[in-house]
């Protein structure tokens, strides 16, 4: 490591598992760090589907980036939207006029819904990336039940009455098989006119099977773990039109007030603000140490970085981000040593998706489990991964609560001052 | 009562304190009941400050309508907003269109904010009655000290450091305290740039002491416990302006980027809807059972009824209002059973207020209590009071953990992309 001269500047955007794994892997480092983003909380991204679903606070899967790292007296977390990046003279421009010099620069600002090219679906099949976007994908499950309640009219009831979860990936099967759960058992009792059960919950997937990322045997017990709870899967047919009244599978229409995108992800914009590679997705095309070829000083983690490795792409999962938000922070160092960096290398430790009440799948190279036990495995995972212990012990009591009294406390709508259904 | 004919329809407008209070009384009533409210939730308005100041998530302090009343058979909920009523054919129609029957009407919508002729105040000091104001109000605090850390002028980084709270009531009182202590306590260590607890907060009330409902001794106590906690108490002198830049005090003005309103109430504008007589602050003037002069089915309760006792007026506070629509269930029963309705009488128990960490005053009739000890009794009330057994518990533990640890779980700065600040 260099002594004696000035700390090299490390510029880090985005504070998801990527950028805060890099933060912290450089706690001990000599360098001076600036955490740069456009929110001012960590979120466990994971559990993301649990707040639209009003099962979870926001707090409870969320912590502010600042309160994260007191402690680490090398960083400095700045809220701020990054605009440019000028490779030659090493800045970064800010939203807010800031402009800031690095020496090395870390983008991980991961991934945002892609429409494929059916951008004007995103007002009426909202996607869940953030918090906000959880939020108002809750007032709409919420105010669609309480619509439904209100009208006296057989057809527009049952619109309302229709929800639709289009993509078949791990958030999509979440959130079909937590809605169906909602209507089934969260809402027995608790309406006059309607019967929530009658709710039609429907998950759309494009290709052959659900959860196409695990093994077929898992998809298909997967399909099945969604069909018990009442989730009517349909695969192998693409949506072909969204709009404020339903949804078209080829050339028929389907009456439905609620439509949920879970079915693409496109890398965050930032990467376009680089002369770089990317690929369809908008990720960037890394060097083997995850750097940007011909900026040996510019990483890319997460998300937003395409890597590929034995001829496969590493996948946009959160243990992926982490291991790529280390391993900059290795090559960081190695850098600023005078080393060459080292290769990345992805350690696939496995695949987990939950599909609602005590029902999971779970693919650990081979060895394979569904029902209840993978579930019990799954939330022992995800508790033991939320980042600090106060979230832990909470969110374990709102989920022993909510699975015990199939009760979900947070569903309070919010917002609704500017309501957007 | 009547029996054999056909259930009275008994409409309540607003699930607050008063409504829900008088829904309960008539769960053993051969009526039939709709309430109406324009959000989902009852809110326990007593704590919202503490979601204002990022110690408690929206949930901990409110619970849907549909789940407290799901158990009670004769009642139906209806999320929506009166826009009319109509006496001479008792009915009442809601923004969506829908027109209702009723037999007997109790309104009980509760109070807003009102800025004394000033409304043009209203965007640069929001004000705090509903979960939505409370986010907003979080949202500003949080990203007041966010922009004092980003900006390189002292003198608007000195802005974004000065705070004012417009109005020494238990809502000042509280918001100002907490404030202070998020300021000192919470934030230490947590910006490179700033010290948090250089941050100026002014609690602002134009009449001669804080907590005027108070004795003046305990008026005393309050102040010397928020000066204790580092605010700065100016009394004797009205707010003559408010802008985004500041506020003025008579003819100095002080710039502040985080102006609070909670100097005045009005009642909710229902009761203009009425032929009846309001006081100035828009309160519905009723006679000694609660009903309207001229129109014995219709009631009103909380904060929305201007009553009078022993020629002082009752007091816009949780309590009276649980009292008045328990009395308006038991008026709405005489009246069926052709009996002459009672008088309507408020129990005064007392008055509390808590001012910041371990800091309170209690007034039990003579019997005063300030510091500590008031604040556990402070403490113990709210959360005895609370709805819901998993509230009580998850509030406790969230206060346990924020008082052990100064931290506040829920600073979350939500509904970023549309910033209103």
């Amino acid at each position: 490591m260099t002594t004696g001269g000035p700390q090299p500047h490390v510029i880090i955007v985005g504070g998801g598992f990527g950028g805060l794994w890099a933060t912290r892997a450089l706690a001990g480092d000599d360098v001076r760090i600036t955490l740069i983003d456009r929110r001012n909380h960590h979120l466990f991204q994971p559990l993301l589907y649990q707040v639209a679903t009003a099962g979870l606070s926001s707090p409870d899967i969320a912590a502010p980036l600042r309160h994260i790292l007191r402690r680490q007296r090398n960083v400095e977390v700045r809220l701020g939207e990054v605009t440019g990046i000028d490779p030659p003279s090493r800045t970064v421009t800010l939203a807010d006029g800031g402009v800031l010099d690095y020496d090395y620069l870390l983008l991980a600002s991961g991934a945002t819904h892609a429409y494929f090219g059916h951008d004007e679906w995103s007002g009426d099949a909202p996607g869940l990336k953030t918090l906000d976007d959880a939020l108002a994908i809750r007032r709409r499950l919420l105010l669609a039940f309480e619509r439904a309640e209100a009208c006296d009219d057989p057809e527009e009831r049952a619109a309302w009455l229709s929800f639709a979860i289009v993509g078949g990936g791990p958030t999509g099967v979440e959130l079909a098989g937590t809605l169906a759960e909602i209507a089934r058992h969260t809402l027995k009792h608790e309406f006059r006119r309607i019967d929530p059960s009658q709710a039609r919950v429907r998950l759309v997937e494009a290709g052959p099977r659900v959860l196409a990322s695990f093994p077929e045997s898992l998809s298909d017990k997967a399909r099945k773990q969604l069909e018990r709870l009442g989730v009517e899967v349909v695969t192998g047919t693409a949506v072909s039109a969204i709009d404020a009244h339903g949804y078209a599978l080829g050339d028929t229409f389907v009456p439905a007030r609620t439509v949920l995108w879970a079915a693409g992800v496109a890398a965050s914009g930032l990467g376009a603000l680089l002369d770089a590679q990317r690929d369809r997705a908008g990720r960037v095309l890394v060097a083997p140490d995850l750097s940007v070829p011909g900026h040996p000083e510019i990483f890319v983690a997460g998300d937003l970085a395409s890597v590929q490795q034995d001829g496969k792409p590493v996948p946009g999962v959160a243990p992926a981000a982490k291991q790529m938000g280390s391993h900059v922070a290795h090559a960081i160092r190695a850098r600023i040593a005078g080393q060459a960096a080292p290769t990345f290398r992805y350690r696939d430790f496995g695949n987990l998706a939950t599909i609602g009440r005590m029902a999971a799948v779970v693919d650990l190279h081979g060895f394979k489990l569904s029902g209840l036990l993978a579930w019990w495995f799954w939330l022992a995972a995800h508790v033991f991964f939320l980042i600090g212990f106060r979230n832990r012990l909470l969110v374990l009591i709102n989920w022993a609560w909510a699975y015990w009294s199939y009760q979900r406390h947070a569903r309070i709508i919010l917002g609704q001052d500017k309501p957007r259904t």
